[in-house]
């Protein structure tokens, strides 16, 4: 088979635990996939939206930040959470693994965020 | 509705132009969200790898860039196509944009890739 349909599976969760601070909850069946991620390296997480709602997934022009003062955007020309597919892009550091959970640093997803992939982020 | 299901939706589809020169065909639909996108701006590409199969998503562990001289590592802690959600994340360079095509530089995606998301990327 060459082709695939595009269904996500998720590999986690995200566990809000400060501000700043969040634990990745990798299911026990990606253990394997950790082997080599150590404290202070840099992950690009990929994660769901999943707070967003339809009419938020339609809304194709926002302005920047919800600030009205600044003009209206496409949502392909920025970061705004609105957007066709919710799929949410951050690079944080790691700070501690501890079996499946990985500990990190500078992580914007809410509390619950299935977690679509981890990849290297030099 | 507070929740949703992973469902992506492809936005358009990626054709290779060179091996340095791609074309982002945005769907028609889509065409409001590239409102603000310039020749100029560096853009984050969200795209499909449909090439790969479902074995290759199976793959936890791999050697970096097929390499077998250097060890198996985790899927995790490299940028490997193998993942068990073969998204792909690549910072490009917008050079022209005619209509609801947006020629870039510096994308590795194979023609046909579908397209996620595209996000500004400073």
């Amino acid at each position: 088979m060459s082709t695939n349909a595009m269904n996500i599976e998720p590999v986690g969760q995200v566990r809000a635990i400060s501000s700043d601070k969040s634990s990745l909850e990798i299911e026990d069946r990606y253990v394997e996939a950790l082997l080599g991620v150590e404290p202070g390296d840099k992950l690009q997480v990929l994660y769901w939206m999943h707070k967003l709602t339809a009419d938020d997934r339609r809304r194709l022009r926002v302005h920047p930040r919800g600030d009205t003062a600044r003009p209206i955007q496409g949502v392909f020309a920025l970061r705004s959470p609105m957007r066709p597919n919710p799929v949410g892009v951050t690079v944080v550091e790691v700070t501690a693994i501890q079996g499946t959970r990985v500990v990190v640093n500078g992580l914007d997803a809410l509390d619950g965020s299935p977690i679509i992939d981890l990849k290297n982020a030099g």
